[in-house]
């Protein structure tokens, strides 16, 4: 394969190795919770291993299927951080994604009910896209008794923690229509929190949905192809042999880069761990083997020391 | 085989084979929305036909997998619309055989977590099997920041037209216990409602939670086989021969029926198409063979004149 090394393969990478392997690739997409951040605590060393990339001419992308919060609120978030060359251009949230897939691809005429948080629904009207408004607290509304809006020509599902049964059951009727189009913003299953806890994920709502309306999702985060269209069509000469997928979570981010060429590292500071990556790439099941990463870092700290080496070669 | 009846197969039966069909069968098995009655409507002719096979001296039974209601709201339920003759040990809804379950079944030790309505939580405790208290509505309570019940052993899902967030996610947190059952009442996927309006049903909520905790629950109602092995304990001498399952939903009722060894009957006053049980039994799929009632009927009011006949010729 052109440009394969030969520690490429599944398995912890070092200095020499990573230092080959920057200097290799020209774009780098990052996903963020689990590889560049826990919630509000940055992972030691990310700042500086990003700032050190954009600061050397890489191309930087973020890649997140976190569809809660408008891109503005990821630049301050960077920049509170410590990432402090980080620009809204370079940020591809699912939420983000999927306002130019319902403006620029489907080209949605009429209005979208959103299963999912204000900045959702933010990303959609910065895009121009009208969305149902959501109603007070009515405590007496029930499916039996609300008002549907008559025009609602897609159902737009994210991660939502005001969820209630009456949206689920009002995105149910609205799907009844085949012309209303069905989209998720990711398949995320669940997220972890702290002290053991999880959060039912876009995938989970999605699921129900899905029966509920007997109808399959159209998702736009990774793994869909999707996102990585929309980095293609706003940066020019993205090479998919050029880039390297950094991400925590081998069903989706590994898949995702696996989906669109392009090789893959796998973070140990999120949710996978490298026994399920090997059991993945021991499994008869070729489709098991989009799974796999191509590297694995235990966090991507482990570039800070390929980068000193690099500053000392260039002394 | 034995008993076949040359009319048998997936068509509707008229007069005289009904008739033959009433006169052969001991065992009656009803599912009661769309079959019995359409919420506060009894089918026209339903409790004609119902008062005349309990007092013709068949055992008549309603399997339900409406897990809303204690089964002694079924009883007045049946009494309102003027099926006077049903007893409450007649009734097996998904939310009594759950609790027989629980108690009978895995004897579990421990609380039972609900996502469902108030019918459900009562029939759990009358069966005496603890349950989570549902809190008071803080707004403030989020998946962070709740308490969590220490002594969960089991997780049961019902249709709930109170889902939260938050219901969801404290699921997702018991369930990552594998010490914790995960058991559903029914896997509905969604139910009609005038106007063309549906409801989510159970089997949307269940997929929810199977998505966020990867794990799939135990289906209680029907098609698993539990509820007839609820009735056949509480009945003596059921044999499979002589029962004929009546209902109006081929994924559930009649796969019910073929996954216990009875007759099946679709009627048409409720979800199912008697186009769709042809189109399963053309498939070339022979796991979609399950879902083919062996006979028809526009309606259960077309028993009553097989009544009439009898009545004469016993005259």
């Amino acid at each position: 394969m052109a440009g394969a090394f030969a520690f490429k393969g599944c398995q912890k990478i070092r200095g020499a190795q990573i230092r080959v392997l920057l200097e290799a690739k020209e774009f780098f997409l990052f996903d963020c919770d689990g590889v560049i951040w826990h919630g509000e605590n940055a992972i030691t060393g990310a700042a500086k291993v990003v700032n050190a990339l954009i600061r050397r001419g890489k191309n930087v992308v973020f890649v997140t299927n976190n569809s809660t919060r408008p891109r503005e609120n990821y630049v301050n978030k960077f920049t509170r951080l410590g990432f402090t060359d980080v620009m809204l251009d370079q940020i591809f949230s699912s939420s983000y994604c999927s306002a130019l897939y319902l403006r620029d691809v489907v080209k949605v005429r009429g209005q979208v009910f959103v299963i999912g948080c204000e900045g959702l629904r933010t990303e959609l009207l910065e895009a121009g896209i009208p969305c149902v408004e959501e109603e007070e607290d009515d405590p007496d509304a029930t499916i039996y008794n609300c008002a549907l809006a008559p025009d609602v020509k897609a159902v737009l599902v994210g991660h939502d923690d005001k969820l209630t049964f009456l949206k689920l059951a009002k995105a149910s009727c609205y799907l009844r229509d085949p012309e209303c189009l069905f989209l998720a913003t990711d398949n995320d299953p669940w997220h972890p929190l702290s002290g053991g806890r999880i959060l039912p994920g876009s995938g989970s709502l999605t699921a129900a949905l899905e029966v509920a309306s007997g109808r399959k999702a159209t998702v736009i985060g990774k793994p869909s192809r999707f996102m990585f269209e929309c980095i293609s069509s706003q940066f020019s000469g993205v090479d998919p042999a050029q880039c390297l997928m950094v991400g925590d979570r081998l069903e989706t981010d590994m898949l995702f880069g696996s989906n669109c060429g392009l090789d893959t590292m796998l973070t140990l500071t999120g949710v996978s761990q490298i026994e399920e990556a090997q059991e993945y790439r021991s499994s008869d099941l070729t489709t098991n083997h989009s799974y796999v990463p191509d590297y694995v870092v235990d966090t991507i700290a482990d570039f800070l020391p390929a980068f000193e080496e690099i500053e000392e070669q260039n002394d």
